[in-house]
């Protein structure tokens, strides 16, 4: 694109390189912006440059957190002896959706991917170990993506864990609420019935 | 949705404040800008900064511009006497993509539209007029969307310039180049017979 000003296009830039937006997206973005009060700018340039500096990852799960210590973690009512692993802060927030959940989080900031160069000493491993020799921790829930790298991730979490004196739990796999069993997959489908579980239990609740 | 930190949770708002753009997709923009470098992050804010506030508009033609006068209108090489007006700068830029024209623009910076309270005087129309009557102009092209509001302007400012000893032409409309008439709507299809043009004229080129 040929743009009539270098300011623009600058703007434009930053803005496409974002993940998911093109060059077409981030112009009407920018053009967006322009017509904005120039106080509405402001405030959106602050905002990101505050959020850059001052936030802060929670001392013991590392969640996006504004103290020490996060809300999930300092709260008296959570049990603290069940520990749910995921990848990142939007995973924790889809699962604290749910209202099922009343244990504490443990967030890896990523997935084992070689391809990627992200090796185990680059997540929150280490201190997860700690965490669990040092805490009552009496189960770990693995909740990760069921892709590759989530699989590598959940196998090398299990070889680390497996001789610590703690259950290791994994989410629950299968068809979904609502799912007609014609347009599932078979791998899903097949996993379903081998990992069948007694009807009582889908009771429980 | 319930966010972990309120730095967190004003980034998004600021973000899903832009067009197109909901809750979830500004929270996937908001974590990759937070694992970026910081000065990389300092770099965007400044940048979006910079453009609101030393943005200026071409005196001429009213074309985003870093000079007081823009490089199309003090091009030597533009024929000035003919003016193409479009809504925004984006239509320029489409313009000019196209290698086919070498007059000058006039950006209107909106369209008429009585349901958002934009009338002619929020419009770059008065300029216009100006323009005409002052410079040596003899023809105007209206290059504005076929759309309501694109359609009040353009009978606007047919009814302002009509008067004027100018040619008033509007952009070609009917079948795009590569569109198989059978999936093309009828108004379409109905008004590109009804101003159907020598065939010799498709050739001069």
């Amino acid at each position: 694109m040929n743009f009539s000003s270098k300011l623009l296009e600058n703007a434009v830039n930053e803005f496409a390189s974002l993940p998911g937006i093109g060059q077409k997206t981030a112009l009407r973005l920018v053009l967006h912006l322009l017509n904005q009060p120039q106080a509405d700018v402001e405030k959106f340039s602050h905002t990101l440059l505050q959020l850059r500096n001052e936030i802060r990852f929670c001392e013991t799960c590392h969640n996006i957190s504004d103290q020490k210590v996060c809300e999930i973690c300092s709260a008296v009512k959570r049990d603290k002896s069940l520990i749910c692993i995921v990848e990142d802060t939007r995973d924790v927030m889809a699962i604290e959706n749910t209202g099922q959940y009343h244990g504490v989080y443990h967030v890896l900031g990523g997935l084992i991917s070689p391809m990627d160069g992200v090796g185990p000493s680059d997540l929150n491993i280490e201190s997860l170990i700690n965490r669990i020799d040092n805490s009552g921790a009496n189960e770990v829930i693995l909740a990760l993506s069921a892709t590759m790298e989530g699989d590598t991730t959940i196998f090398y979490l299990y070889k680390k864990l497996k001789d610590k004196n703690i259950q290791i739990s994994a989410i629950a796999r299968g068809i979904a609420f609502g799912g007609e069993l014609e347009y599932v997959d078979e791998i899903t489908l097949g996993r379903s019935i081998a990992t069948r579980i007694p009807y009582e239990n889908t009771l429980a609740r």
